[in-house]
């Protein structure tokens, strides 16, 4: 019997544990879920004999130990600043460890020690990161095998509200962490290149800047850029492409709209406003206001906005009902971004029979034998239901099959990894195509941003 | 003989130290002038046989402690946060101290030593922070002891050209440190309070919502918020006034322009800039456009800007020659920020014979006998030229008033002190008047922002 020790319950394990547990039988595992939550952890295992469900603090260290030491293989699904406490463990009892998250420079700096043990530690192989990566090296490396350079890469991912579920004027609910849908953006300008330029977006002007596309099938979305696309470079072999850009996906609409509450300034976390408990929505948007004595708060949000009377956007702010006197934030000490968060919550939180979608979309231009060519990649995923959700399923199945993958000896390079190697993506990205997550990739006329040469 | 220890000869020191000198016969003074630089300290003395200039370096402890354990009074003019290192041994050897410098937290920490020691460490008395707390409490203590009530109170500062100095679109040049300038405004929502209710400005509308005024003579000027208006609100004993706006003064016309850098980006600290030395001033703007193989930087400037043909901002942008292919950056490692810094000093920098100008303007609001009341108090100080400076002159001037009034025994108040009492700002407000530094107090009709009391 092979021990899988599995470190967090949460939202993005579901299908992970349900695709272990189906592969238990098989290939003898026995599947232990640790959580803060015995309850939480308990309910993932379905009654499952090949699985046990226990409590578990990542801070009490003998268990730690004990349950390390026992495991043949450790999926930490923890948030990802708690990963190093695993990692250090993992090393010291010599095991094989899998996660989803971006890999932190402390992660890093175990390299050395991971491969003198001639351990995986393999991360970012959940969506994005994951699957993003994985995708996009399995396009770049046949370009490359034909003889082809490739010039362009640009990569946008986004968690969606299914269409079927897609029922407010904004076509977005929350799918994933509010938190981070609130904030995204922040911390920074977004820097990419185009066509060997070094291009910078400031905060303020990020989601008046974004790009349109076209999945077949799914109508238009638009990207916003992500704040450094450079990030993998290197790790790509892309030093010397022209054109490299990141971003995420909405549906068409959603950023100008939101960059309404940019412009306001409530998506501002640096600071605690005054009252917030007890304000209303109302008082919330008037506090970015001019004061006037009898001019509305409506008419002082269409000037300073300068909305027109049959602009959409207004109907959007309306429908979160923002303008309403009585409802009350009810958050002590919040933010503007906390208080956002909360208004945001009533209106798109997922219903019960809510489904979310993943949609991912990759361009790759290239040069060929002396042409330009390209290849636009796509993917969407639909959920189930609000446990095996897409975004469940393009998280935790990657992460399943890896540590399956891992601990059959079919992926053997040691070291501290992310999955862009054919050992990795190929069994991956063939595997998940049962699971439906599967790459449209189409051959289109090359775009670019100068697909002429044009001298500027 | 008295002796006085000046720590620094930067800039603000010129009329510190002249009035101190010119005072030094009749007062019996000695003014030991320390700088890391002798020659500048050298400079400053004029060879005044009262006057010993000296290479000072405050973190040559057992100098520091020579000069002063030597000296009656300390004056500190280094950059705010050394202060801290010269507080310590003015307490260890029971020294008097002035700054012109923001009371720091751990300035503020040694308060009661200052007082077990009997000491006066006044800061806080240069321009703003120094003649606004003086000016401001006047009058306030004035409409008190007539058994008024403030409800209102409106400060603006701004450091200005002179008229006959100003040549240019923007109607500004730098008088002080230019980073300053740059920077302004970031790091977090501007706060006030209108007629009882809290206002939040977020850094990108910030420059978007002044206020106009008039100083007679002088024509109009616009103010944009300070970070936080309500610093002060406790040590005014303004707790309870509907209004509180601080700011900062430029011509009319200014702000809007400025606002053009905030939205493309260039005033962000935060990042360096790629290739920043090769750079040309073209290349710099082009960096926050979207690329295009044909448009101009001119058409896509304009276009995200939304500028008319005839939009006056235009022009503001070709005066600074921004797009000039053949100007290079020449800064290595740049952020957005100093590059703009530098484009700007080209422009911005006073002439030799250019002079600056300080534009201070109050509103006191109050209700008194059931009627309510306005003061307008404005200050107008034109420079002499590029050393006596308006900015030197109302930075340094009550700096060296207070030394003397300390040391003659005037200011008898122990403890860490800014100038908000009667016995500091009577005669230092007086004696200001005879170096040109007037106030002009107007009553004017009630304004505030709900005059009759409308319910809203």
């Amino acid at each position: 019997m092979r021990n899988i020790l599995i470190i967090g319950a949460g939202r993005s394990a579901s299908s992970l544990i349900e695709y272990l547990l189906n592969k238990s039988e098989a290939e003898n595992l026995h599947i232990t879920i640790g959580d803060l939550s015995p309850e939480l952890a308990r309910r993932k295992t379905k009654g499952h004999p090949r699985a046990t469900a226990i409590a578990f603090d990542i801070f009490n260290e003998e268990q730690r130990h004990k349950e390390i030491n026992r495991a043949d293989i450790v999926i930490s699904m923890l948030p990802a600043s708690l990963h190093y406490e695993v990692a250090k463990d993992c090393i010291r009892f010599k095991k094989n460890m899998v996660t989803a998250s971006y890999i932190s420079p402390a992660m890093q700096d175990l390299d050395d020690e991971v491969k003198k043990n001639n351990l995986i530690f393999m991360n970012e192989i959940g969506l994005d990161p994951g699957i993003d990566h994985m995708s996009a090296m399995k396009v770049i490396d046949e370009i490359r095998s034909q003889g082809g350079r490739v010039i362009l890469f640009e990569s946008f991912c986004g968690g969606l509200v299914a269409p079927e579920s897609d029922n407010n004027l904004w076509n977005y609910k929350f799918t994933w962490n509010p938190r981070n849908v609130v904030l995204a953006g922040q911390g920074g300008a977004a820097k990419f290149i185009q066509e060997g330029t070094y291009k910078y977006i400031p905060y303020n002007k990020l989601f008046r800047r974004t790009e349109f596309m076209e999945v077949e099938g799914y109508g238009r979305f638009e990207g916003y850029a992500n704040r450094d696309s450079l990030k993998y470079r290197s790790v790509y072999g892309l030093d010397d492409a022209l054109t490299l850009y990141r971003g995420t996906l909405r549906r068409v609409g959603f950023s100008k709209a939101w960059n309404m509450f940019i412009q306001l300034g409530m998506t501002d976390d640096s600071y605690i406003m005054e009252n917030s408990e007890s304000m209303s929505y109302r008082d919330y948007v008037n506090s970015f206001l001019p004061y006037h004595p009898t001019d509305s708060v409506e008419l002082k949000m269409r000037h300073i906005l300068k909305l027109d009377q049959d602009d959409i956007r207004w109907d959007k702010l309306v429908e979160l009902d923002l303008f309403n006197p009585n409802k009350k934030v009810m958050l002590r000490d919040a933010t503007p971004a906390q208080i956002l968060e909360k208004i945001l919550s009533d209106s798109w939180t997922l219903s019960p029979d809510d489904k979310d979608m993943i949609v991912m979309y990759h361009k790759f231009g290239y040069e060929l034998n002396g042409e330009k060519k390209q290849i636009d990649s796509t993917m969407v995923c639909i959920g189930e239901d609000q446990t095996y959700t897409a975004m469940a399923k393009t998280v935790g199945l990657p992460v399943a099959m890896a540590t399956l993958q891992i601990l059959n000896g079919n992926i053997k390079t040691p070291g501290v990894q992310l999955p862009i190697y054919k050992e990795v993506y190929n069994p991956i990205l063939k595997e998940l195509e049962e699971f439906g997550v599967t790459f449209n990739e189409k051959h289109v006329p090359y775009m670019g941003y100068n697909p002429n040469n044009v001298a500027s």
